[in-house]
């Protein structure tokens, strides 16, 4: 059976502002040794899957961006969604197109903008769960093993083992207050969910026609009247065969500046500093640093971030604020 | 006896770094509601004094910058030193010119880089000080009431009254450790020395003869050969003749972003904050400042500074550093 992956590139964010804006959001920066993470996606799915069926769902205003940075992708393999509805209308928009071209195959969806610093690991895991998607009628996800209690993500609880390395997953838990997350990590039953999904188009489609009835009919021409609304709502949390993989893959949601800074590590020429400790500074000239440590300094034409590491969460709501 | 003065606006420095440079010095930038330290003192003067006898000293690069922005000022009163040599041989050459064009006059030598916010009341030491000099053959300096025990600032001792106001000076006191600055403050009988100085050209002429000879022979074509020295040094320290017109008139010597903070408190349309308090900002984009207090944030095309306000002291030796 034809393996292939869609790669979910349509988000927007404010959590990397500066850098990041709607026209230019974080799947789109370079920030990685001169690659983004959609570019570091693509190349890792390259690994596995052959270029003509790594599709790629996004909005139509990021297409030129994905072109300049994907030169291996075919163009076609530009699916883009006619407006913002969620990942449950875009995914299954996308579903539907790799079925009508390939007939039933099976499918990995993955974010484009996730950090995985163990490639090969990933990839076995991944493999694993391509393999379990083909020989049965589980809706797979891969299933991250907490490093500590975060409060930011939401989490998997897993059942029984069910074949070598498949685990029957119980159920999906939102993100969780500080004292759940500590029961969960202490529990070791319960990992982070990802957001990536393996599934054949055929499962994928009796699935969502039993638990979104609507959103199985999907078409660009009726996607503006669909609810707007994520694909663990929508399917996953209702769907009764979810089966996950689980593993350490060094993985990240680059979901701030305090997660970037532990990913980037490298000195920055342009620094200069006196009593400060542990600055990340991305900028295109010279910055100095006086009396502060724990902080990230990062400059753009559109804005200027100081930040305490300490406090990334709390970028967000400024940047809503924002006029 | 006509009076004149003579602004010293050829200083540069790496205090108000990235706005300040060698090219663009503390005394030019526009940062009191778009008025420059020199504009301002320009402004305080002809309160007092015709524009014609209002010099400016000043290093030949600068000259452009003191045209545009004293459209009052003669052209013929900007006096530019030919090199570099400190205050002695720049004082000494323009009191001479000054002497020449207009025979004995009274003349006071100021910063054009030092902020006065209660100008009236420096205007009466100062008409004070002109008087004094005027009808005695004294050296007279401003001295400026200390508000704190300042280690940054050099002190003058002052002794007995002699005469309205006006206090002979007993010793030119260096910057002092800590300690000896709380000893000054308690004792009560110690000024800020804010280099402010006013002498009759005659009296002036007799002094250096007296204090350093070689530097009274100063003239354009020697100017090079002279020793680089500060005037305290040269004269201030040695001539058996000073007095003292005390005061307190809002004065700041402008040598910090921290001293900056506290003299322009208006708020920063262009700063948004979560979780800080105390955000001094200069910047033309938008600036978002998270978890950090006590903070001053300066942008500008040359660098960008990132200052605990209450380390202000340190950055000086970070800008010397830089390549």
């Amino acid at each position: 059976m034809k393996r292939a992956a869609i790669i979910l590139a349509g988000g927007a964010g404010t959590r990397l502002w500066p850098l990041s804006s709607d026209d230019n959001p974080k799947q789109f920066l370079r920030l990685f040794d001169g690659q983004s993470l959609l570019q570091k996606t693509y190349a890792r799915l390259l690994r596995s899957i052959a270029p003509e069926l790594i599709y790629i769902s996004t909005n139509e205003r990021y297409r030129a961006k994905c072109v300049e940075q994907l030169p291996l992708l075919p163009k076609d393999n530009i699916l883009t969604e006619p407006a913002r509805r969620n990942t449950a209308p875009a995914i299954a928009l996308c579903m539907f197109e790799v079925e009508a071209r390939e007939g039933d195959a099976v499918v990995a969806v993955l974010p484009a903008d996730h950090f995985i610093a163990d490639e090969s690991a990933f990839l076995r895991i991944l493999g694993r769960a391509y393999q379990h998607a083909e020989s049965s009628d589980d809706l797979v996800t891969i299933g991250i093993d907490p490093t500590h209690a975060e409060t930011g993500f939401g989490y998997l609880e897993l059942g029984e083992e069910i074949a070598q390395q498949v685990i029957r997953l119980k159920r999906f838990a939102e993100k969780p207050s500080r004292e759940k997350a500590e029961e969960f990590l202490a529990a070791g039953n319960f990992v982070w969910n990802g957001g990536i999904f393996i599934w054949r188009t055929s499962v994928f489609r009796a699935a969502l026609e039993s638990a979104a009835p609507r959103l199985a009919t999907v078409t660009r021409a009726n996607y503006e009247s669909m609810e707007s609304i994520s694909i663990d709502y929508a399917l996953m949390e209702k769907a009764p065969r979810v089966a996950t993989v689980r593993g350490n893959f060094g993985w990240s949601d680059v979901g701030s500046w305090a997660a970037i800074s532990k990913l980037i590590a490298k000195p920055n020429a342009n620094l200069h500093t006196a009593d400060a400790a542990n600055v990340f500074v991305i900028a295109e000239k010279p910055v100095a640093v006086v009396g502060l440590s724990d902080v990230a300094v990062i400059d753009s034409p559109d804005g200027l971030l100081v930040l305490d590491l300490r406090k990334s969460e709390l970028l967000s709501a400024v940047v809503k604020k924002m006029p």
